[in-house]
């Protein structure tokens, strides 16, 4: 699948961007003794400058609500970020509340800031009680001995976040934006990590991520910029249908590479937000790649749609179809199911998409295999095109210039056992 | 499951009305030899008020939109329907809609009416031609011979629906109602058959269904009762979160009760409509006990609601969830699943639905165990509650007086067998 156009090139590891420290411990909310802590402090004088996205869910975990309330409080202004995992802090009632008020109130008094400077999320079992002397003892274990300027502290931290993901998600681009002295130009880091990988279908919002750099930016331009690339990537991604009550995107901009502030609208925000999106695309991917129970990333690109909506709407669709993601699982080159699955897709407002079925087309894993009409392929040559780590699947509206894309796995056996065998 | 309250008592065993004539055969769609293709006749002088529901995907198969196109000529009259099963005859383009135009046509000829005076369904493989031939040479088999006016008739029809279901679906009840003389009082039949079971997750419509009934009505009340009954059952309904291209639901009244033809609004057309919703609710929850690999009905009944529309949004939101199906497969009481459904249900225009994380409780299997915080319960003992082939989940959103209920299934490692080993 070759790269979205307009964005710049990513590498899948965690690097650090300059103006942040971060680590990860195990703290024992685990029963495992995995990690299951992980701070990112910033190390800059003044605080920086944050903005987020977090889930459409109704049910919304505590730490959701407590991170909420600091931004509004602090204005959009961090001075640390902490991540649990192994337990959500949802539907805990007010003891949850509680519970996260007072693991921020450690975490702040380690860093020697307020509270509302303190941003929060946690990932786990609905349900169950953070044990909040354990989660003291990891802030301790970590402020300020444990965290690490470097690139090993991010991919700590990266690490304490996972549950049943089977590997670390990271991403990290580098965009030139003008200095401080609007002359020269530097280097500017954005680097992202996420956690997935089930409960994953994220609806104006995403899983836990967290995104860094190194710019200069307003908390009012940070999210703007979260808002187009998470609309672009984590809200096209689907694991399982399923909206999780915990999905956060941070993002955190040190100001410490030495450039100028950006202005919105100006070139360079716009350079920024590319860079934002292609770190949030890439980590989207690596956690759709990473479903629990998956073998292949499912690409579907969207093109001919009448509008944007459309695109992503029917894009989402193929995505999260269950008979779709069993097809890939099967390597069966059935578009039938395709063709459904865009013909029942839903635009934000329940309304359908503009579809008319003898302007559509559709093609998988490089063949065309139906416009209007079905087209002979070689169904042996495409099952085996289809037997690999990634599917791209293509679908033309024939209504318009829209295009998109959205991202899943196919759904296995062990998708299955995984989440009918254990709590998680 | 306690029956839902106002409707009458129904049996899961075909039984034909009067005024009406049945019967199936193996025409050769089905490469298996089982058999595919089933017919009724009416059998009154008159044709019989009809009325339909059809799927809301904007890719229609071509028995569909024949359907639709024929109850529209006719003005809601019919004097025969066609049921193949094997081929969905969906994404054929021109050539499918002329495939089904030459077996209406046949149809019309061997029952002595005209084509507009006929409705087709199919269900089966998409993407593929319908052997007309082989339909035909069916057609000639059945008619007039191979029809039955008796309950073996409607059980061979009903055997030709099927596809991947495991069992036949039927369900009937009687009412009385006032008789032409309106003085005395006459018990009318009403009776479904139906098939299921994936791909359905039905909107605005159903998979294939077929309701008799010989009570006298006009076609537009008859539409009446159906969408109302449709909406409550059929649509409240999911195996897989997949909208068919296919779905349908007939109708069809002969009057050859000899009752009086029902007034819209009457206390009768109330009782008739009650009559015909049980026979759909039965049928629903029969395709969903029988869902593609499934070995558990789930019936969520939310109450508390502050309007319809929230609480069917919350029931389907349940059931649909792949987490809790995943959970129930496991007898995992994992209420934490069912309020991060519920949190995320929408209503019909994308709207969240009313709800207080504080006033949710949520029950399964009959022991309460999240009411506003979490409730301590016997884990051990609703998990051996769970362990049978029917499970209930029960959300009361304390925001209101609203009720309503939806069917689901539990996702098994056979629902992934089936749908990727398989091209269905």
């Amino acid at each position: 699948v070759r790269p979205a156009p307009d964005l710049p090139p990513v590498e899948e590891r965690p690097v650090l961007p300059s103006g942040f420290a971060a680590g990860g411990t195990s703290a024992g909310i685990k029963a495992s003794g995995r990690p299951d802590l992980g701070i990112v402090a910033v190390t800059t004088a003044r605080p920086a400058p944050a903005a987020a996205t977090f889930t459409a869910n109704l049910v919304q975990a505590a730490p959701v609500r407590l991170s909420r309330e600091h931004l509004a409080a602090s204005g959009g202004a961090a001075r640390g970020v902490i991540v649990t995992s192994g337990c959500a802090n949802a539907a805990t009632g007010p003891a949850g509340d509680g519970d996260q008020a007072a693991i921020a109130g450690a975490l702040a008094a380690a860093l020697g800031c307020g509270p509302a400077e303190t941003l929060c999320a946690s990932t786990g079992l609905i349900g169950t009680r953070l044990p909040v002397d354990a989660v003291r003892s990891g802030i301790a274990a970590l402020v300020p001995g444990g965290l690490r300027a470097d690139d090993a502290g991010l991919e700590a931290f990266a690490t304490a976040m996972l549950t049943t993901d089977t590997r670390l998600k990271a991403a990290t681009t580098t965009v030139v934006l003008p200095s401080d002295d609007d002359v020269s130009r530097r280097p500017v880091r954005v680097s992202g990590v996420a956690k997935g990988v089930g409960m994953m279908h994220p609806r104006m919002a995403t899983m836990i991520a967290l995104i860094l750099t190194d710019a200069a930016a307003e908390p009012a331009l940070l999210a703007s910029l979260l808002r187009d690339a998470v609309a672009a990537t984590f809200e096209q991604t689907s694991v399982d249908g399923d909206t999780s009550t915990n999905d956060t995107v941070f993002l955190l901009a040190s100001g410490a590479a030495g450039v100028g502030r950006l202005r919105s609208g100006s070139p360079a925000a716009a350079e920024l937000g590319a860079a934002i999106t292609a770190v949030c695309r890439s980590l989207a991917r690596q956690q759709a790649a990473d479903g629990e129970g998956a073998t292949t990333l499912i690409t579907c690109r969207v093109s001919g749609a009448a509008d944007l909506l459309d695109a992503r709407a029917a894009a989402r669709a193929v995505v999260r179809s269950n008979l779709v993601k069993a097809a890939v699982h099967g390597r069966d080159p059935n578009w039938g199911r395709v063709a459904a699955a865009v013909g029942a897709a839903m635009r934000p407002d329940g309304t359908p998409i503009a579809l008319d079925p003898t302007t559509l087309a559709i093609g998988l894993a490089g063949t065309a295999v139906f416009s209007g009409v079905p087209l002979p392929f070689d169904a042996a040559a495409v099952a085996a095109a289809m037997d690999a780590p990634e599917l791209l699947v293509e679908v033309d509206l024939g209504r318009g210039q829209a295009a998109a894309e959205a991202f899943g796995c196919d759904l296995t056996e062990a998708y299955v056992r995984e989440n009918s065998a254990y709590s998680t």
